[in-house]
C-alpha cells in the first residue's frame, strides 16, 4: 500500500472529534442546527474573530459554501470577479454559472488576484444594460498553489473593493494552513475587519466535513438559512456539523492541527531544497509544487501517491505534494529518505 | 429535560456506525466517493434490491436528493406531479421551483396519491406549448402522515406513469419504517421494479446524515456526478456516508433499526387506542398522529415534547408522535404509563 | 372563411400606429429604448397615471412582462400568491417557476383573489427557514374571466398587501378592457396608488406588440434595465415599442378602442340574455362566457371561431368570445342575427 | 442633425416590410406563428438552405435568440466555447450564465475560433465530475469585427465540433452581411450542412425585430416550443415576425440589403485606405474599424456619429463604422468628401 500525499481528505477525522460524537451520541438535541453544540461553536468563533454580530452557518464542503454565498450576496445580473486558479473558475462544474453568474478571470500571480486587475474589471465592465455589474471578489487563503496572503495584500484588497462597492469574500477550505504558516501575517479578527464574508474550513482540517461560513456585515445576513435549506444544505442532523466546530475552537485544535500539517510540510520541503530541487512557488503551507525530473518523479511513484500537477518541459513535470494533521512523521521520514536517494 | 417524540433525528448514530468510523479513520482513501466503502456499499444495495444495474449515490440529506433527481431527470419545461402533503411542496423552501420546476398537487388520500389523480395531470396539461409537460411522479413511502403504499397501489401507479411516459420517484426518507411496517407487502426488490428512481434514507434510520439514491434506469443515469458536484453535494470525504451505507446494509441492521422503531410506536398507539382516543391516520410506521383533548395535550407537554400537528376543533388537537432507533423501552413506557394517566 | 371572436390579437395593429410607424420610418434613432418616442411615450404615461416618479419599461408580450417583473422584485427565496385562474399559473410553461419561483394558488372568486387568502398565505408560510416566504401578489384586471376588480377591491388588497408586506402586481394585459368597462370605478391614477408594479397592455388593444411595465416605487426600480437584457426583452429597435405606445397614448386612442371593443361585446351580450342563456360571469369587458346548449354551439361553429371554454354538464358548455378594437359592427351583428336564429 | 453610421438599426423597416404590414392588417390569423405568414415565411427558408427538415422559429432579437437555443440545446452541467469577442461573452449582461451555463473564451483572430482552440477545450476540460463538459461552439458570421468565416474555416470548424461530439452554433445577427460580401465562398445551403444550429437575423437586415433560428437536425428539435413559450419569447402576434421574413425572403430582398449595405461600405473603405489609414481588421461587410488619429475623429465627430471602438496608441483610435439597407449614397458621399478633407 502506498503512502499518500495526494490531499489533504484522505483520512476520516482527528481522534478528539470521534470522541466528542461518542460522547454526545445519545443526548437528544433540536434538529437543522439549532442544536446546542452548533450555538456553542459559533459563539467560540464568534469570539475568536472578535466580531459580537458575524452570522454563522455550517455546512458540509466548499462547493456548497461557495455557491451558497454568491447565490445569497448576488442580484441576477451581478458577477463575480476572481483569479484564473479559482475553484470556483474550473473545479466546482459551473455552480456559480449554474446559479446564474458570471465569473470575470483575472490573471493569477502565484494563486492571488492584484487590486489592479479588481479595479480594471470594475471599471471596465460598466456597459449598463449589455453588461453584467461586477459586484464580488472571490480570493482564497491559502491560495489553490499553497501561497498564502499577507495582511497589506489582504488590506489594500479590501480597500480597493470598498472603493468600487464591491463584496470581498475569501474561500477557506484551506484558511488554516493559511493563517498558521510560519509568515502569516494575518490575525483570526483581521478576517472580521477585512472580508464581507468567508469560510473556515474543516474537511481538510481535521473534521469528516464541514465549512463554517461567517458573514461579518449585517447588512448582508438576511435571510441566509432560507437559501441554506433551498439550496438543500440544511442538515437534520446538523449537530454533526456543529459538534466538529466545537472540537476544532476548543484548546485552539483548529490551529494546531494546521500547523502540525504545515510543518510536516516544511521538513519535505527543506529535503527538497537541499537537494536541490526547485518549486513552482514558494509556500509555507501543507501543499509544495516541487518540479523533478520525470524520472525520479516514476521512482517515487511507486510508493508514493501524488498529482502531477503540471508540465514543465520535456523532462520536468511539477508534482503537488499535501500534508495534514494525519501526516506522520515517519510518512514523511519516509518520503524525505526516498528523495534522498534519488 | 423533557423526552423527546418530535422527530428522528434527535439522536446522533447508531453505535455500530460510530464503531466503524473509528476502526477506519486512519485508513488513506480515494476522495469523492470512489473509496472503498462507497463502493462495496453500493454492491451491497444494489444486490438487496436484486438490480445489477442501478447506478447508487450517496448525499448529504432529503432536499439534496430531492432536488439532485428532479434536476437531473427533467428537462426545463417539464412538471413534476406530487399529492399536496409532499415534502417538496411545502417544506423545502421552493427548492423543486428554485431549479426551474413547477408542481402539480394533487389531492392527498392519506399521504398517497392515486393513478386517477396522476392520469388527469397527464391528461390535462397539453396545451402544447403554453404549459409545461407533467414528466414525473413524486411519492413518498412511508407518506409524511406516517402510512405506507401497498405492493397493489405501488404497482399501479407505475403502470399509470409508464402508460403516460412518467417517471416514477419515491422519496425513501422513511423508506426503512415503510418497509418494515407490520402491513407492508412491498420488498426490496419491487423498488427496482416499479420504481425508476427512489432513495433510502438513513440520516433517519442510525446515521449521522445520508441518503442512497438509486436509478434503476440505465437510461436515466448518465451524468448524474455532474449534478452531484454543480449543485455543492459530492463530499471530499465521501467515505463518511459510504461507510454508514455499508454497516447498515451489512446484517441487515437498516431493516432491524427500522423494524425496531415501528414497534415501540405500535406499543404507543395501543396504549393511546386502549385509551380510547382516535389517530388522523391508521398508521403502521414510526408516526403516529393521534387526536387528543387540547388539555391532555398540556399535561403531555410537560415531561414530552412532540409537535401540535393540527387543530381538529377547538378543544381537540392531533399531535404527531415519532420514535426511532434511539427511542428506549423506558422512554416509551414513560410516555405510555402518562397516556394511561391522562 | 368563418369570422374569429377566438381572441383579440387575430388582427395587425390600428391604422394609426402603422401611420406612425410609416411617417417615421428613416428617421434615425438610438437604440435600445433610448429614441425620443419611447421618452415621450413614458412621459406622455407618467401623466396619465399622475406618477412622475414612475419608471416605465416596454417589452414585447405578457409573458416576458410577468417573468421579469417577478425575476427582478423577489429574492430566491421568495413566492407569489395568485388566484387559481392566474395566467402565469397554467398559461405560460412554469415561466415563474423557471425564473425560480413558486406560486401559492388561492382560490378564484370570478376571475379575483381576496384579501382573505391572501392573508392566509401571508401567515400560514412562516415554517422558517423550510417555507418559501410570499412576497408579492399578482392580480390581473380585466381578469382571465373577462371580470374587473372595483376600487375598493383593490383598495382592500392593497391595504392587505401593505400590512403584510407583500408586493402587489397588476397584469394588465387587458388593462384597457378593465378602465373602459361601463361599470369600472379604478382611474388611471389609482393604478399608481394602490399597485407597486403594474402593466399596460397594447398587443391586444392596437398595437402589433407591447406591454408598458410600471413600476411606481423608486425602491424597485433599480437595475430593471439589466433584467430586461439579460432575459432577451431588449429590442435594438426599441423605437417599435415606444412609438407604438405614444400613438396609443395620444388623443386617448388607448382608451377609445379598448371601449369600442367592450360595447361591441355589450352588443353581443344583449342579444344573448335576450335570447336567455346565462352566462359563467356577468362580464362588461371585451370577453364573454355564455353558457349554451352543445348543439346551438355547433351551429354558431359553423360560420365563427371562438373557444370552448368549459363543459358545464352534458348537454351544456360555455364558450368564449372577445372582441377588440378591429372588430366591425358587420361582425357583430352576424353572430347576433346567428344567435337569434338559434 | 449628424448622420449616423453609428449602427445598422437606427432606421426602421425596409418599405416593402411597412407595406405588407398594412396590406394584411386587417385579416384574421392564428396566433402564436401559426399564422399563414410564419408558415409561408418557414418554407421559403427551408427552400433556400434546401434543408426541408429544418425546424424554423421566429424570435424578437439576438440576445433572446442565443440564451434560447443555448438553453435548449444543453443540459445543466454542459458549457460553451466561444471566441473572446463573443457577443454573449461580453455584450448580453450574462445571459448565457443566467440560464446556468459557463463559456470558455478562446483566443480571438479576427473575430474567429480555430478548431486548434475548440479542440483544446475539448479536450482539456475532462476532469470528470469536477468540470463542465463543453458541448456547443459558438460562432458568430459576420464577426463582431466585421470579418466573415470562409468555406473552408467553416468545415474545418464543423469537423473539429464532430470529432469532439461538440454541437455548431452560428449567431446569424449580420447573416446577410457576411453571405453577400464580396469574398463570401458560404452559400445558403452551406449552413444546414455545416452548423447544427444558426440564425438569419432581420433587425439588422431591413426589419423591425426577429431573428430566425434554424434548427438543422432533427434530434435538436424537439419541444423548442416550450423554451420560446416558457422564455418569454412567443409573440401572440407571432404574423408580426412571419409576415417580415416573408418579404424578405421573396424576390430575395434579404441578400439584396445586405449586399447593398456592404456596397455602402466599400466605398468608405476605398476612401479612407486611398487617404492611407490602416484598418484594424480587412472587412468586407458593412462594418468598418479604421483607425485615425484622434484630433481626425473629433473633426469627423462634429458631423457624424460612430463608436470609438479601441485606443491604438496615445495619438490613434479604431473608429467603429456600419452601413445599412437605409445608408443613403448621399450619406456615403458626406462622409467620404469629409474624409478627403481631413
Amino acid at each position: 500500500m502506498k503512502i499518500s500525499f495526494k490531499n489533504d481528505y484522505a483520512e476520516g477525522a482527528h481522534p478528539a472529534i470521534l470522541e466528542a460524537l461518542m460522547k454526545t451520541n445519545l443526548t437528544q438535541q433540536a434538529g437543522y442546527g439549532l442544536d446546542d453544540y452548533s450555538l456553542e461553536a459559533k459563539a467560540l468563533i464568534r469570539e475568536k474573530i472578535k466580531n459580537p454580530n458575524a452570522k454563522i452557518h455550517f455546512v458540509s464542503g466548499g462547493t456548497q459554501a461557495n455557491l451558497l454565498v454568491i447565490a445569497a450576496l448576488l442580484r441576477p445580473y451581478e458577477s463575480v470577479i476572481a483569479d484564473n486558479t479559482a475553484h470556483i473558475a474550473d473545479s466546482e462544474t459551473g455552480a456559480i454559472e449554474a446559479v446564474g453568474h458570471k465569473i470575470h478571470l483575472a490573471p493569477s500571480i502565484n494563486g492571488k488576484i492584484t487590486p489592479e486587475d479588481i479595479a480594471h474589471y470594475a471599471t471596465c465592465y460598466t456597459n449598463f444594460p449589455h453588461q453584467v455589474k461586477p459586484r464580488l471578489v472571490y480570493i482564497t487563503n491559502a491560495t489553490e498553489v499553497g501561497t498564502i496572503y499577507t495582511l497589506a495584500e489582504l488590506k489594500a484588497i479590501y480597500a480597493c473593493c470598498q472603493a468600487h462597492q464591491l463584496l470581498l469574500f475569501m474561500d477557506g477550505a484551506r484558511l488554516g494552513a493559511a493563517l498558521n504558516a510560519k509568515d502569516n501575517d494575518i490575525q483570526w479578527e483581521d478576517l472580521a475587519q477585512y472580508t464581507d464574508v468567508f469560510y473556515i474550513g474543516a474537511t481538510k482540517n481535521g473534521g469528516l466535513l464541514g465549512e463554517a461560513i461567517v458573514i461579518n456585515k449585517p447588512a448582508l445576513q438576511e435571510g441566509f438559512e432560507y437559501h441554506l435549506k433551498q439550496k438543500g444544505a440544511l442538515l437534520a442532523k446538523g449537530r454533526l456539523l456543529g459538534l466538529q466546530f466545537l472540537t476544532l475552537f476548543q484548546n485552539d485544535l483548529y490551529n494546531t492541527l494546521a500547523r502540525y500539517a504545515n510543518e510536516r510540510m516544511q521538513t519535505i520541503k527543506e529535503a527538497l531544497a537541499a537537494a536541490g530541487y526547485p518549486f513552482l512557488a514558494d509556500t509555507t503551507t501543507n501543499q509544495l509544487f516541487p518540479i523533478l525530473p520525470n524520472k525520479s518523479i516514476d521512482i517515487l511513484a511507486e510508493k508514493f501517491e501524488f498529482y502531477r500537477w503540471k508540465t514543465i518541459d520535456e523532462e520536468h513535470t511539477a508534482i503537488r505534494l499535501i500534508t495534514s494533521w494525519a501526516t506522520t512523521p515517519a510518512q514523511v521520514a519516509a518520503l524525505t529518505e526516498a528523495i534522498g536517494s534519488l
